[in-house]
């Protein structure tokens, strides 16, 4: 075998970890995981930029163009993991996402629309702040109407 | 107020609810948590990735490039998430993270390096497959040694 031969075989056998993650037919406990890991990384990166904003951490343009890449890249993906039957188990998402669905689908476009706007904004702390802004109403846009609130 | 600071305002006010994302001092359960969302979503991305490179997947190059730029920009993140104190809870690392870490970074830095090599590869199925086989040694090489298997 070749190098490029043998890769692929190697590479072939380690992929077989990671089939679930693959499979054509989700698990709704799967899906239901993977759009709070989104959020959860999303959250992150976006906090660091709202630090940033909120002059709590100085600005790094390295980072602040590294997290809001980060915010785009992942803008869409959770967004996907709400289809039919993923309203089971224990999870923060509000029955009004099915039953309005329309209304969540406009907030999640509109913040896509700021979130791909967030990587050039960010080479500079003034548009990085105004843009910050933009996208964080659209967090709490959603997360408001469609986000069962925490119990205290 | 002129419209941008009125942006800044609304944001501010928005960002007060991703504050805990961006404590100084996060808690090991939000560290753990964190590792496990960015491992998933990587997970995901590589997942389609390997459908692709074995065949069961038809070569999109766009939607290969999009999911080679999600690992790649994920690929350091959760490794700044396995610090003092987050062995703790339910979680499937293994101590033998912490007992030989300098191994534990030498093969992070090994799948950080060949998944940089990814979103360049993704624009061609026969580079992919090559590169899919690089990047899938480091992740089974980091399973096997770190990471707890399920129990059956």
């Amino acid at each position: 075998m070749n190098k490029s031969v043998q890769q692929i075989v190697l590479g072939m056998v380690a992929l077989t970890m990671v089939g679930a993650a693959v499979a054509a037919d989700p698990k709704p406990e799967d899906e239901i995981r993977y759009r709070q890991s989104g959020f959860n990384v999303i959250a992150r990166s976006f906090g660091i930029l709202g630090a940033i904003a909120k002059g709590e951490r100085p600005y790094d343009q390295a980072l602040a163009v590294k997290s809001a890449n980060i915010v785009e890249a992942l803008s869409t993906l959770p967004f996907g993991s709400f289809g039919p039957g993923t309203d089971v188990g224990t999870h923060k998402t509000d029955p009004k996402v099915w039953k309005e669905n329309a209304k969540f689908k406009e907030i999640a476009e509109k913040f896509q629309f700021e979130a791909a706007k967030l990587p050039a904004a960010a080479k500079d702390i003034d548009t990085l702040k105004i843009q910050v802004g933009a996208v964080g109403k659209t967090c709490k846009a959603c997360h408001d109407d469609f986000r069962i609130k925490d119990k205290k």
